[in-house]
């Protein structure tokens, strides 16, 4: 009698589990074994920042079901009839013989084993900068259960005063909040021009302030050139213009590889990105091997194109697609990713879906337009609180090619009725009157979401000539050529200003007060308030009275990303 | 010379000053009026509940702009160059002479403003019982400002003891919570046999269970026959079934009637619904006058027929396109509803956007397919909170044709990223692999949504057999003819269980205690767990061990309509 069918799967934290137990509830007869180096088995590694930051204690709840099992071997066997081996590296795949070569770890013992269908879920690892004194003691990163305990215990023990965090991405800025909660002095270092490249930088900056007003020190525009240390251990960082940072711990957090060598090894493809290539049933150039999670490239589902997308959700999807045809054959798809991201930072969030303006430009998207909406996302009396969100639209369709929001407010809703609104490929004008659920302790009559399509649908048609924070901060340096317009009232300029030379005129008082803006109908007036709501409608009033040049400042004041006077 | 270009409207709460505003933006020449019977304009009238609630004690924020300008005749004036008279009611519309009659409800005087474009806002008034007493001291609605004024000030002087509510739905059950805060004894009674008829009966029973639990008592299946006096004030409320409930103040929230008075005495033409009809540019029978908010019918968007939507979001949209297309052509139209909506119910929110199973039915969609699940909405190293949804959808397309939402968790995400799906005209098979932003603050690594999508797929693919709890409810009369499996841990069953008889067997001791389950291999066995994903795997268990008729309970414990035993 000839053997069960094997499923094999390498890599136990995420995208593996999921797809060992897809595998088994389709295919009960099948052998199911998930082979996994680390110690741990279905780590909640997006919960590692809480866990360091304190938001619980209870180290267990990133290892359990919600009803506190842990997921150990003994789980997978009694409740799922699946053969976890933990501790067990798969050294090489043999795909000739169908079979991996495996050693376990802390008994050294090695052995091999045979598959019918394989699951690669190797995982990636962070990327570490080349420069001298990476081997320093004090230095880590924050992508496995023990680099969670480590910090858990910087945190703890409050022996650590000062510390540097190497990269401002999302794990970058999700770390950051954790140490600063430990009380830890912090400097965050991007190489880049800003923080978060998900976003475009003028919402990027807004995150910035934030992240400054809790005493965290940024520095961008500058990259690490070396490690400094004393007797092994880390005393401090020196950047590339030559700054030195006295710290006892610095975090890396700069990216991740997708670990690829057992497919490259086994000579299956590798993708331009780096991670392994797949189809859409997430199989290998090798129909009996399939692969998920950060290890593999996935198809951006508005470009066409390969990218790396190393996010917990899709990990678990492809999971769910990879268990279901190894366990049966080649039926359900995945279909890509909008790169659909969020994350919080302090008392904000930020996200985004689709494509930024940026990228949108660099991948050859011309003929796009943008618009920037700020308002909060209940209403005052239900304690609403701010959103920022930039909307990129394809001019001539309307379709809408990303969104990214940040903010105090409810971004984690703002997002998500973006990518479900680009997942149905709908455009501004769909959207200018989506049926969505208002009542005041959720949101405003007309959501954020649908005051952003109503601005950009204003603008599409003409009726909103809007300018951005940037393009104005560009003007300053023309002094004189515009003239500045605030219109709000006088008890808010007094609380907070731009002091960029601005004519202050409150809206209620602009029809009867015209006679102060510039005489030559030709000059450049440029209207904004807090929000740029009453910007715009001043624009519509000084239009009509014989202006020509007239523009509103997309976001107001709350979109601002530079210093302001108050 | 001719006079100006004049558009009209009357109507002054939500949608009218919305029309106006656009009309103004879009024709800075006309002459906009707002002619509006109440002495406030522009009311956030979805915010009475909260003021009466005693969230804020500004009673100012309910009619002023975000920065705290009172949104009066003057601000009007001034800010948007918009001649609104309060206290103003229109008598009359002269379609021939295109002309309308109004009084001044405070001098008396009266006049015509003869129009070049109308446009009608009249509003709903709310429905009172055809039973004696209703004439009375002490009954009350909460629709205009003076009936928030009026409860506000019960509120504050605490000398109420007992109320009754005459109503469960949306505007009753916020009534409820508003004054249950305020240390009133409180009975809520619905002549159906639920709450808030937007969601089916399994979920209403839930938002019931929780309403109790704030010592409300909840009386349905009921209806008011009287109301009972002494010397003019209301005593109490004498129920259909004879029950009398004493009590000093009773509000009433029965729902409401489109003021289509107006509109009628003009020959303009009424919808079935009793709402005034319109077009999809929002305009009536009579090309030069447009009709918006709670007192026309709009299309239905899923079902293509005409219904009464009295919404404050849609009063707003529909607004904004009929005074464009009033201040320029008809270029602009309003697409209808999906009837998406929600309601704060103490810690609970419960929204619905599509259709409903019992609508469906009714509307004569037979091959539907629906669906619970019950999760947290977020880790639980992050407190995530309950999340119970239905989900509907068309058996043969996997269209979605709705979804309802109920629970402690984030309602109003869920419900939004429905009613986006739904309108992207999304099947179940497009929403297994949606991408959502996922971080642990925010969600589960597969969202609640997509794994309602993932539970639904499987019953369409016969993967699961899924039973309602109402239909297990049933099969407790047949004593013994099924049995009931409770999967979960003996502590979790100590801890709370429903006690119909069920049998306990952990789903990780389930593979090595199949001989305490029923030897014939064709009796019914129902499997649940506390949210029935455990229940799940134990069903597919038992399938592969020879039992022929395994079924899931949806939604396991936390989705139980009925009272427990624990």
């Amino acid at each position: 009698m000839s053997r069960k069918k094997r499923i094999l799967v390498i890599g136990g934290s995420a995208a593996g589990p999921k797809a060992a137990a897809k595998a088994r509830r389709i295919d009960n007869d099948a052998e199911v074994v998930i082979l996994q180096k680390d110690p741990d088995l279905s780590m909640a590694s997006c919960g590692y920042p809480y866990y360091v930051g304190g938001y619980f204690d209870d180290r267990n709840m990133l290892l359990s079901t919600p009803t506190g099992v842990t997921r150990d071997p003994k789980f997978y066997l009694n409740a799922k009839d699946i053969d976890a081996r933990t501790n067990t590296e798969v050294t090489s795949i043999d795909r000739d013989n169908k079979t991996v070569s495996f050693r376990n770890l802390l008994t050294k013992e090695t052995g091999e084993l045979a598959y019918d269908k394989l699951i690669i879920a190797t995982g990636a690892t962070p990327r570490m900068p080349p420069v001298p004194g990476v081997e320093l003691d004090g230095i880590t990163t924050l992508q496995s259960m023990q680099d969670a305990d480590f910090l858990r215990k910087v945190r703890d023990e409050k022996c650590i005063k000062k510390a540097v965090v190497i990269g401002g991405g999302l794990i970058g800025i999700e770390t950051c909040e954790a140490l600063q909660l430990a009380g830890i002095e912090l400097t965050v270092i991007e190489l880049l021009p800003q923080l978060l490249t998900f976003l475009d930088w003028e919402l990027a900056k807004l995150v910035e302030t934030h992240v400054k007003s809790k005493n965290v020190n940024v520095i961008t525009g500058n990259g690490i050139a070396e490690f400094l240390g004393e007797n092994g251990k880390l005393s401090g960082v020196k950047l590339a213009n030559g700054t030195e940072l006295p710290c006892e711990l610095a975090i890396v957090a700069i990216g991740v590889i997708p670990n690829v060598r057992l497919a490259r090894n086994a000579s299956l493809t590798i993708g331009e990105t780096g991670g392994i290539e797949v189809n859409e049933f997430m199989q290998t150039s090798d129909p009996d091997i399939y692969a998920v999670g950060d290890c593999v490239e996935v198809l951006n589902r508005l470009t066409g194109k390969k990218v790396l997308a190393p996010y917990g959700d899709l990990a678990n999807l492809q999971g769910r697609v990879a268990g279901e045809n190894a366990a049966s054959q080649n039926i359900v798809t995945f279909p890509g990713t909008f790169q659909t991201g969020i994350c919080k930072i302090f008392d904000f969030a930020a996200g985004s879906t689709g494509l930024s303006e940026s990228v949108a430009k660099k991948l050859g998207y011309e003929d796009i337009i943008t618009v920037i909406n700020a308002s909060p996302d209940k209403p005052g009396f239900m304690e609403g609180m701010l959103l920022v969100t930039k909307l990129i639209a394809e001019r001539n369709t309307g379709k809408i090619l990303g969104a990214q929001c940040v903010g105090p407010g409810n971004v984690s809703k703002q997002i998500a009725q973006w990518a479900m609104a680009i997942q149905g490929g709908l455009t501004v004008e769909d959207l200018v009157n989506s049926d969505l659920p208002y009542a005041p302790p959720f949101s405003l009559a007309i959501d954020h979401f649908i005051a952003t399509a109503h601005i950009m649908q204003n603008k599409m048609k003409g009726r909103l000539n809007g300018i951005s924070s940037m393009q104005v901060h560009e003007k300053l340096k023309d002094n004189g050529n515009s003239f500045f317009l605030d219109v709000r009232g006088p008890d808010e300029y007094e609380e907070m200003r731009l002091g960029i030379g601005e004519t202050l005129i409150p809206l209620g008082a602009l029809r009867s007060r015209l006679g102060e803006l510039p005489e030559d109908k030709a000059k450049e007036i440029i209207c904004f308030c807090k929000i740029s709501l009453r910007g715009y409608e001043a624009a519509i009033v000084l239009e009509a009275n014989g202006w020509k040049n007239v523009k509103v400042m997309e976001g107001g004041i709350m979109a601002w990303p530079y210093p302001r006077e108050k």
